[in-house]
């Protein structure tokens, strides 16, 4: 047995999470390839953006599919950095929308370069996004991932539509959030599977995986913005209140409050009539329901049906960074 | 003989007109079934601005130059189907950018529907198109349209880096429109080619027909801004002005203009310090210098390449409109 046998049978866990990481940093020169490419503003602004969001999680969900059937090339590379655009022109543009001037804790890009510089920097993105998926010559995947960003902004759409409505029903908050962020996330790992030849049956394990992941991680963000114990996301706390979004623990403070309650919420969400400590009491509404662990329970149930999916594929040692990550992402910090 | 053949026989030039009439009315229809499937917002927003602008040239290009190539099938119509909604999530991306408030003589969409509604609808244009491209099957006009779409924003961010500046360059403002108006016009055309199996050399004489055409066209565009005489274009005369956008009047006045008029030209574009009677100073300058003719002249040279192109095509009963549209293009009025 040499060396590299050796290392490939005793220390299989951090096998994977150094394929996986070489092929992220794959990921990440790809993208800084493309950016240096483009205008200089374009490239900082790029740049700022794919250095303040590092996690890295839709390319993860393409590169690691992928790897479970074996296909370590470039294609799978370049549709992770692809996935990776689209959401980062979202998340400008997202910024521009709701005029936010801080993400993971730094300045968003409508602070720093103007809104102008945003919305053109999010198009070439996107545009840039659909170049590497050409490269890949499979139509398969781009159109899973054209139909995906198109879903986004449907689902953008329906929240402005949904904003100021304590009332909302949660079926239609669920529709939104799974067109809003749950449909790439499912496009991300289909699209990895769809480049590596996987069959139509993990296909559509990998959506549903993908899908459901997405579910509990907007719940778990929607969570983060009511939360009193510290977090580093880097959100300001109580954002999503002081403009009246309609989020998953809004609409279950609003099914549990009394007429008085659902008159607090109607004055500060729907009418935005805010005052001093409205937000310190909103909180205390939701302890009092004890909605973040309701959240939580949901949440929980959607990363079930996440890895329930992960049983239309081979017990490969790609399975258990899968798993991980759905376990993870209940608890993630930010 | 029967009928229709007598009418194929005496009426060439009507029939065509006719022929590409029927074809850009299932463009229309097949942009409203995509709008119709979307959201109402979004459908509303689309139909605005399709509405508004009734020349469909983009997508008269691609479907002339498939037309002469004898494909009439659904694959054209749904590549200029695209190219017109690229266009359009430009258009809206861009009035949010220049904060416009009228376009061809109606209301902006960032003016009723406001700047997010605006910027969403542009990116489910923009999403759409690749839906529809990706339904031809063809990765070549994929590819083509999507490189397109990235020089457009390129092109976008070039202009504001240009912008209050005068003394731009000749070559630099070619660049600009190259990139932000004609690479389109280059890319609609050859995609036309390309989905109907044409050559190589077809494909390059298309794109070089679109590609010059399209920097006419915006030489046209921007001269209307410092036109005396009425235009129906229902752009605000002096808009360009006011923002002190450099556009070729301004940079040819610039080469010709002393250095009182040069201090002039400084103090309103670059510093934006404008005071009343400006604007009529400024087109009293582009008079003195026969501004307009200069530009028309460079807009000419452009269309004469344009036309020249067309001589790698056989000579079919398509290249009459093809022609035409060169032509017609230096005299518009909107």
């Amino acid at each position: 047995m040499n060396d590299i046998e050796k290392k490939s049978k005793t220390s299989g866990a951090s096998d994977i999470s150094e394929i996986l990481k070489n092929s992220l940093n794959k990921v990440d020169e790809e993208i800084i390839n493309r950016l240096n490419k483009s205008t200089p503003l374009i490239a900082d602004i790029g740049k700022h953006l794919i250095n303040a969001s590092g996690k890295r999680l839709r390319p993860l969900l393409t590169l690691t599919m992928a790897a479970q059937l074996n296909d370590y090339s470039m294609n799978p590379i370049k549709l992770a950095a692809a996935v990776e655009f689209i959401h980062t022109a979202t998340l400008l543009h997202d910024d521009v929308v709701d005029e936010s001037e801080l993400r993971r804790g730094g300045k968003t890009a409508n602070i720093i370069w103007g809104n102008e510089a945003s919305v053109l920097a999010g198009d070439f993105l996107f545009a840039q996004s659909f170049q590497l998926m050409v490269e890949t010559k499979s139509l398969e995947a781009l159109s899973v991932l054209a139909g995906a960003s198109c879903k986004i902004t449907e689902g953008e759409f329906q929240q402005m539509q949904i904003a100021n409505k304590p009332d909302t029903s949660r079926i239609e908050y669920f529709e939104v959030i799974g067109k809003k962020t749950a449909e790439l996330f499912g496009a991300s790992a289909q699209s990895g599977v769809i480049i590596a030849n996987g069959t139509i049956k993990q296909q559509k394990a990998a959506y549903d995986y993908g899908f459901h992941l997405g579910l509990a991680f907007q719940i778990i963000d929607d969570i983060m913005d009511y939360l009193t114990e510290p977090n580093i996301m880097g959100k300001n706390i109580g954002d999503d209140f002081k403009l009246g979004k309609t989020t998953l623990p809004i609409i279950l403070a609003w099914e549990n409050s009394d007429a008085r309650e659902k008159e607090f919420w109607i004055r500060t969400l729907q009418k935005l009539e805010q005052k001093e400590l409205d937000f310190e009491n909103a909180l205390n509404i939701i302890k009092k329901y004890n909605i973040i662990e309701q959240c939580k329970n949901i949440a929980e149930t959607f990363i079930d049906t996440s890895i329930c999916a992960l049983e239309f594929f081979p017990e490969t040692k790609f399975k258990k960074p899968l798993l991980d990550l759905a376990n993870q992402s209940l608890n993630r910090k930010k």
